[in-house]
């Protein structure tokens, strides 16, 4: 029942990844290529590393080879970079193998929008294999839902929720506890009916008879994670 | 036949709307809630304003109404901020209503990543009025396509492109002219096979039987948009 915890290339605000590193206290860190940077940067010496390394400092990666006679670890498995998966889709492979509980993603949003999504689609890989799966940065926890939903405001990461179809229709829509009520709503793409809902009671339930969902929990301010990860 | 820019809320960096300004030099331009503060900075007079300015700066809405006297311009349309639709897509919705060519969402992007999605998934309901829809950031041209796709090395905005499907599928989906090419290949959720593709040829053909594509044309240095927008 491991808590894994996989740092990878995308822009990562190394305060916050040492924040993230300390709250959710993972069992397993896989960093995946540029991730290798903050890793060093913040002394976390990771379980495996994984990636071509092509956009990666190399002397990282051999500083973090050196570090196996002292640790043991970490493993680092080197792949050609003409490949059918990104980085972060290898470290999630490699995770699913380890028995986890529960994935966390840090580094997966950027300025690269076309990787933020395609995390964001690798979310459901993870999720459809039973394991729950997050993906975390400064403003914004986002995570894939195919059954019921409890928010709890005082466990929550910010101070919005938002909904997005990620199958083409959500049907038997339920929101209840929050500003925005809705029944038996069908969730289309293309609407943005589902966004900056906000808590009216303490306990939200979102349930829904088809579909799957992505959940945003978002701030306007950096998101602060204190007594929040587990 | 016209034109319309539509700036919103997004983080925005007021040099690149300046240079997409310009590019595109578009016939009308729509500012929605704090995509205003952006039209003050440049001296844009928007033709219409739209939202509720929860957000915005009242003053700087004051301003653009004191303007009408000079340019018969802006209309300010102010709705309330408890509303089933975000700013941007009222925005949208008034713009379609002018008979558009082209709509370029500019502001789109930004830290909130529920709203960044959420744009995503309204492009669909301008492409699906038919009419072309782009959302560019520093680093993204973002659209969205139901038919087929021609790209041309000499006016792509970014050095990689990469699909990811809208719909829960695109089947038959042929790829050709790319470093990367499928041939009648199905692209599902979950997978990040379509990301960071790049030109062999000098035209890329992306066809496909059944679904919709999300198309990313994308760089990891800002995006140099001079004689590409149109």
């Amino acid at each position: 029942m491991k808590k894994v915890l996989i740092i990878t290339g995308g822009r990562t605000d190394t305060d916050f990844v040492a924040e993230a590193y300390k709250e959710y206290s993972p069992d397993v860190v896989i960093v995946a290529d540029r991730g290798v940077m903050a890793a060093k940067e913040l002394d976390i010496i990771p379980d495996y590393i994984v990636g071509d390394f092509d956009s990666g400092d190399t002397t990282v990666v051999e500083y973090f080879k050196s570090q196996f006679e002292v640790y043991g670890k970490p493993m680092v498995r080197t792949f050609n970079p003409e490949k059918d998966e990104t980085d972060t889709e290898l470290a999630i492979s490699l995770a699913l193998t380890l028995n986890p509980k529960e994935i966390v993603l840090l580094g997966a949003t950027g300025t690269r929008l076309d990787h933020t999504m395609a995390n964001i689609e690798l979310l459901y890989r993870i999720t459809e294999s039973g394991v729950r799966a997050r993906i975390i940065d400064e403003y914004n926890v986002i995570s894939i839902h195919d059954k019921e939903i409890t928010l709890k405001r005082d466990k929550a990461f910010g101070e919005y929720f938002s909904l997005i179809p990620f199958t083409d229709n959500v049907k038997g829509l339920n929101i209840r506890g929050a500003k925005y009520e809705v029944e038996n709503y069908i969730l289309s793409s293309g609407s943005s009916l589902g966004v900056s809902n906000e808590f009216m009671k303490n306990t939200v339930k979102i349930s829904f008879d088809s579909g799957i969902l992505i959940l945003f929990q978002t701030s306007d301010e950096r998101l602060d994670l204190r007594g929040k990860c587990n």
